[in-house]
Order: C-alpha cells, then sequence, then structure tokens
C-alpha cells in the first residue's frame, strides 16, 4: 500500500516511468526538481495553448481498470482538445490524487501509461502533485502547446453554409473500450489547421448533441444536422452517437465550395481515418436535426 | 443543487465571479470561449513557469469550510511557488471536480474567493474544467508565469556556508486558519531574487522538517539547523513549527559574507514581516538540528 511510503519514495518510482527530459529541449527545472517547471518561451510567431482536463474514478474510469489504460487516457484527453486548434503540444504538469490504499505498483503503472502517450506524442511532463485522495482518485492533466500566429482554429470561426464534418465514428464509446484507448487526431488536426478552407474545428468530448450546438453558438450560427448520415460505431443507434460521448473526434466547418477539394486530399493522406459530411452551419435561428438526442452533460439530471 | 442545473449554465455561473480578461493582455481565447486558451507568448529574455497545485476536501480543506476561503487557498498555494522562483504569474487553468449534491451557491462562493486572489495577484484566468465527483471536492489549479533569464532562483544554488532565513513565522497553520487566508509571499520573492547574494529559495508547503532537506540535497549540501531560534506562531512548539506545514513562507539561502547587508534592506522593505536566521547550509554529510521533527508527508504512516 501507498501508505508504507514516503511522498519522496512515491514521486521518485513514478517519475521513473516517464522519458526523461532534456536541456537541449527547453527544459531547465523538469518533473521533482523544483517548485515551478522553467522552460524556454515560444519561438517568435507562435502563440501558446494551455489546456486542463482530468480523470476521475467512478466517472472517466472504474475502479478496475487497467491503470496503464488510466493514464493513457488522463495525457491523451487533453491532447484531443489541443489537436482541434491544429497545435503542437509540448509540457504537461500532472496532478495525481490517490488514495493511500492503492498499491505502488498501481500507481507506477497508471504513470507508465502517461509516460507511453508522452514518448508517442512528444510531450515532456515538466512537472506535477501528489496527494492523498480520501476518496476516488483523480488525476488532472494540464497541457502547453504552440501554434503558429494565424494558424490557430477555433471553434468561433464557422459561417452559415460551411459543411460540417467528422473524423472517425460516433458512439459506443464506453462499451468499445474506444475512450480508454483512443489516439488524440493531432497530425489530422495539424493537417486540417493548414487548410485555408477549414473555418472552425472543436473535439467531440461530450457528444454532437452537446457539442455541436456549442461550436454554432461560438461562431453566431445555426445548424442543419442530417443525424441518419452520423458515421456510427457499429452497433450504436443514432441518438448513441450524438449522445455517449467521449468519442475524442473533430468536428470541423469546412467552407462549402471547397469541401469536395478537401475531402479528396484527406482520403490521400489519412486513409484509412473516415471524414464524413453529417451537415451544414445556418443562420443563426436554424437548429435542425438534433431532436431530442443531447449529449452528456456532467451535472444535470434532467 | 447542481443536479438542477446544466453544465453550460454552471460554467457561466462560475465565470461570473472572475475578472473579466482583456484581450489587451494578450489573452485571445480564455475561460469558456473554446477547446484551449490562447495567450501571447513571453516578452523576450523571460523563461515560462508552470506549476500545479490543489486542494482536496477532508484533506486541505474541510466540507463546512467557508467556499470563499477554499477558492483562494486553492489559488494561493501555487501562487506561493511562482513566489518562492522571483516571478510573476500570468494565466491560471483551474480544474474543478465537485459532488452534485452542493448548491450553485456554494461553487460561485469557490469562484468569488478565486476570483479575489487573481484580482489581488494579477492572475487571469484562462480557461479550467468542470466536472462531477462521485466523491470529495477537488479543486486543481495551474498555473503560468514568466521570469527574467537569470533571475530565477531554484532550490539548487545553495553552497555550504549560506546563511537560511525563513520568512514570517512557522506552525499552526491549521488551527489558526492561516493555511486558508495566507498571502503568498510575491512581492518578498521578487525583490529577493533581485539579490546576487540570494542563492536559493523555496516555499514552505510541507513543513521546514521535510523542505530544509529537499533544499539541501537539490544544492548537494547538507545544513545544520538552530531549531530554537526557528520563528514560532505564539503557541506552537519547535516540533510544531518544523513539522506543521502548509506555512507557505520562504526558505532563503544567503551568502553569508552579505547576509547582514541583506537583512537591513530587507527591515526597510518589509518591515512588517519577520525575515530569520535559522541555520546555515554545510558539507553534504552534515545534517543537524532537525532531530526527529519531520514534515507533513502525504502518503506515510511512519
Amino acid at each position: 500500500m501507498l501508505s508504507d511510503y514516503g511522498e519522496d519514495q512515491l514521486v521518485a518510482a513514478l517519475l521513473s516511468q516517464l522519458p526523461p527530459f532534456a536541456r537541449r529541449s527547453g527544459v531547465y527545472a523538469g518533473a521533482g526538481e523544483d517548485d515551478c517547471a522553467l522552460v524556454e518561451p515560444l519561438k517568435r510567431k507562435h502563440r501558446l495553448l494551455l489546456k486542463t482536463d482530468c480523470v476521475i474514478e467512478g466517472i472517466h474510469f472504474l475502479p478496475d481498470t487497467p491503470p496503464e489504460q488510466i493514464g493513457w487516457k488522463a495525457l491523451c484527453r487533453p491532447l484531443s482538445d489541443i489537436a482541434s486548434t491544429g497545435g503542437k503540444p509540448l509540457h504537461a504538469l500532472v496532478t495525481f490524487a490517490v488514495n493511500r490504499q492503492r498499491t505502488l505498483a498501481w500507481a507506477t503503472n497508471v504513470y507508465a501509461g502517461i509516460g507511453k502517450a508522452a514518448r508517442e506524442f512528444g510531450v515532456t511532463v515538466v512537472g506535477g502533485e501528489t496527494a492523498s485522495s480520501p476518496g476516488p482518485c483523480f488525476i488532472s492533466v494540464c497541457l502547453t502547446g504552440s501554434v503558429r500566429r494565424g494558424r490557430c482554429v477555433t471553434r468561433g470561426g464557422g459561417k452559415p453554409g460551411d459543411l460540417l464534418y467528422v473524423t472517425g465514428r460516433l458512439g459506443g464509446s464506453f462499451p468499445s473500450g474506444k475512450h480508454l484507448h483512443f489516439r488524440p487526431r493531432l497530425a489530422e488536426g495539424r493537417w486540417l489547421a493548414r487548410r485555408d478552407s477549414v473555418h472552425a474545428m472543436m473535439d467531440l468530448s461530450d457528444g454532437l448533441g452537446t457539442d455541436l450546438p456549442r461550436l454554432a453558438r461560438a461562431s453566431g450560427t445555426g445548424y442543419c444536422l442530417d443525424s441518419a448520415a452520423v458515421p456510427r460505431t457499429p452497433g450504436c443507434t443514432v441518438a448513441q452517437a450524438c449522445g455517449d460521448g467521449e468519442d475524442y473526434e473533430l468536428l470541423v466547418a469546412v467552407a462549402s465550395g471547397r469541401a469536395r477539394e478537401l475531402e479528396s486530399a484527406w482520403k490521400r493522406r489519412f486513409p484509412n481515418v473516415p471524414f464524413t459530411v453529417v451537415g451544414s452551419l445556418a443562420e443563426t435561428d436554424v437548429k435542425a436535426g438534433l431532436g431530442d438526442t443531447p449529449g452528456f452533460d456532467h451535472f444535470s439530471d434532467r
């Protein structure tokens, strides 16, 4: 049990699971080294992206979920948000609140999953915090990223008439286990952000039913969804595809006149990832196609 | 109860408690606006500080702690780490996991406390995450800050012979309530970091008994503590002053030949804040004065 170890021992065991940070990568003080992490600022003409996200035992994973998958998911959730801007992830800070009844092996395996995702997607874990939780385990990850000035795609750039695309297939993320081993669409997001025809993007974490209205609201538009066209995970209904959440796919608004050209280029670049038109943005007062299929809401009982 | 509200309603209510962020302050997308926050990079010759810290119900505050004080503490804890480097805080990301049985008033009052500290110390809350917690409330805050290249003070710069100082008085932070309303030593930290005679700094969060050995280890030195000299909160024993933790004061290693000069300047600049010599750094194998007064350890039962 963790209560058999001191905090400094625990931290040393956790850090051993992470890829070493190199001085040459612009990290002057990293995880476990000082009160704060100290890193090189961005290159000129770039802007800094900041994102935080968390996973909680009993909500985002279960007590018996394999710990490597918990760590993978904890880092990949905010990476999906970086992906949706077209940015490149840089640094992570990890806050890990864990019950003292857990074993050291369980805790280090959570960090093995974080370390695996960090290596895979080029993230340097530069700091963090461990604390004991009197209840469920809680992991919060904060990411920095960089994006070239003028290349950042937000939710707010959509225009009436834009076609709406989604990557991959939606729905059933919990029963299929996708929510634990998905790959954030970083390469796809950066590729899309380089195209002028891409007006707006966001990642689908709460389900198309919740997230599409958010993108439309940020863009000051309405929307028209062709629910039958939504690409579904095999076995899922339309309601599940729109409402389950945790898809970690991209929702993209594309200038309609250049959508066909983008689709062809996508097929050459990402032949194995579906890129499907599911509707369009419309004038503000049009809100059609979602019916009563809201997405996941963390708080509402209704 | 929060379960009567949707997530978007809750987020809007929480954000209303925070100071508005201004475009001119270099924030292009802020809290509630997009998947990620987007901010202006640092000025030239500066480096980026990153820090995360958390407060957990049942550990760092109690179920009946006034919610404004919880929010204040959540932001001020990582601010104390920024203070210890001599840096200036810039942006915050707030992760708030709260039980659905809490009231909307309670949640918004937590954010009122965060907002008050943000105004006071010049921090812009640029993003965050809300989630429902099946157990205790959990607030994790990630901060960015800036520090001029060459002006950042770390734990690692101490040398044998340096005198050790602490700011303020130590011990009894829980019974006195100091842990809920302390002011991070930002002005003091920046003032100290401008002095060449200041070799190393850290903030005292786990107690001198734990944190002094950490500073000595990072500096590659030993230490000699004069425990009778440790400035104590009235009513506290030496063991409490060294072991209670949550002091949020600064521990500072100062070149011995210039310590008197620094002390005099301190008294003119901060006449109401004690600045007390408590010992010195020594050769590596010297570890004297702490006896059996370890600080707070989040995990160990021993």
